[in-house]
């Protein structure tokens, strides 16, 4: 979307905060200090994005050389210190930002990567790793079972069309703020179904019965 | 073994496929969905060639320009999904998918890194680092203490072993198919050997008595 | 501080030496075997400084083109294997080879980015990454709760004051060797301190009762 000017900057510093606010509350219900939640909101806002733009390979990634980008997990931090104790469903609230920085990120990553000249199908598994990747961070880092492999409900799988049909889209020249934001609303309310209706993907392996049980099993 | 024209890339596909399986296999253990599985076959599969590729920082990750890349994970999933339920001592599969993969990578790590014009015992330490980062990220992902820390059995040594060989035939310029294949089995059989017999390495204390002690023990 | 010579590169290898020890103290806590405890000695001392290379994007990271690099870790592993069993303390000994990791590599870190032309602040977070990276690729290698976290001491924020002080000081071009040796003392000497005294930071969330509460508390 090079012809939207600061529209792409705008959806890119609002998933950084999205998923940062997801790590600076993931930090609270741990027990982490007011420091491990900038940790969190720093790696769950710009992780993704960072490993995206080493793959593409061109220069020092964004959130290193514009300072602009620091902004959102700060405020992310000040954020979650100032209300997040009187939530009272705390969980819930990190599955929504999560879900905003999803439909946000498996876009303007998949984005970036058509216009780094990637073809289609891996711009999109780009996208992909974008959008799970500072989740992935995140979790991984506090020591969680990603939220990403949580058979309960489906977390991927936005993500995957999102960047799928943006790839599309780039490729046959429809790429525009409003594909782009229709893209993104389909993602996130799928993403909120899935949640609310507790839809479940296929285990991944057929016909297993229980989850969990001992190693040779 | 750029003499060779499409072997190496049979012999990458072949490993990133046997340790794709390594992850979908341990994602059908956790009771994760079919999408965590191919999330943690691409991580295992793909991801110690990443990493190989950007610390080599040659362009874009072959993994993200090449789709043929794609199709291992895509493969192990859908065959472990078919099959594991019905495997009874599926942690037995994992290690001996994972022992190919690692025979397989410590080669093609080492000898991608010696092209890249590494020198010869940095080129086997980044050999080593593609043969292990891709299971280390596999574990790690699934909050998993990694198979490579475990104490029971000999798992990076033959990667070690492997890659050194690899460093020292190439620099005296007998890297060719034999020698290459002839490398891969004795890595392999010295793994399989390791969990067969269960050989053990020194532990990382000399005389320290009981691993898992308390923490200021 | 490209006009001291050798200083820079010893200081580097203290640090990574430091970091590494840290490493292989860890693993021998862990119970892990001696390839674990190599394995560790090389995330904890190197992973931080592979991290700020390929985010700098100036070839291949040092560590993989110097040999000298590898020497640190080697003897972190066969030093921890020799005494560390007689170590009646063994986390203490973790925390202050952890801590001088901590202050040499938020200077030096900083100050490679500087001299790779990024702008003070991004500079400055890239050291606090240098710093902290290690250890956190140490710890979520480990499959424990990364020390960076822990809401009992301040870790992060030594490096943050060393990491700033840096940038500032190269910013103003008073950055010596004399400056770099006191920034680094001061934030040994902070990060002792809080130890001894288990100063903590705020906690992420204002009037957070009880940390590790359940899940929707």
């Amino acid at each position: 979307m090079p012809d939207i000017g600061g529209l792409a900057l705008w959806l890119d510093l609002i998933g950084i905060f999205a998923f940062a606010v997801s790590g600076s509350l993931l930090a609270a219900r741990k027990g982490f200090d007011i420091i491990g939640s900038l940790v969190l909101a720093n790696l769950a806002g710009l992780g993704g994005g960072v490993v995206r733009d080493l793959v593409i390979g061109q220069g020092v990634p964004t959130s290193f050389t514009s300072i602009v980008y620091l902004a959102p997990p700060l405020l992310a931090a000040a954020a979650v210190y100032l209300v997040s104790s009187r939530l009272n469903r705390i969980n819930r609230w990190i599955l929504h930002f999560d879900a905003a920085g999803l439909a946000l990120f498996c876009i303007t990553g998949t984005e970036k990567a058509l216009a780094a000249g990637l073809p289609p199908v891996s711009a999109a598994l780009l996208g992909v790793a974008t959008a799970c990747g500072g989740g992935l961070l995140r979790d991984v880092a506090a020591n969680e079972v990603p939220r990403l492999f949580d058979h309960r409900d489906i977390y991927a799988l936005p993500a995957f069309l999102g960047a799928g049909l943006t790839a599309l889209a780039g490729t046959l020249g429809v790429l525009t703020p409003g594909t782009g934001v229709g893209i993104g609303v389909v993602v996130y309310a799928l993403r909120a179904l899935a949640m609310r209706y507790r839809w479940r993907a296929p285990l991944a392996a057929r016909g297993w019965a229980r989850p969990g049980r001992s190693r040779d099993g």
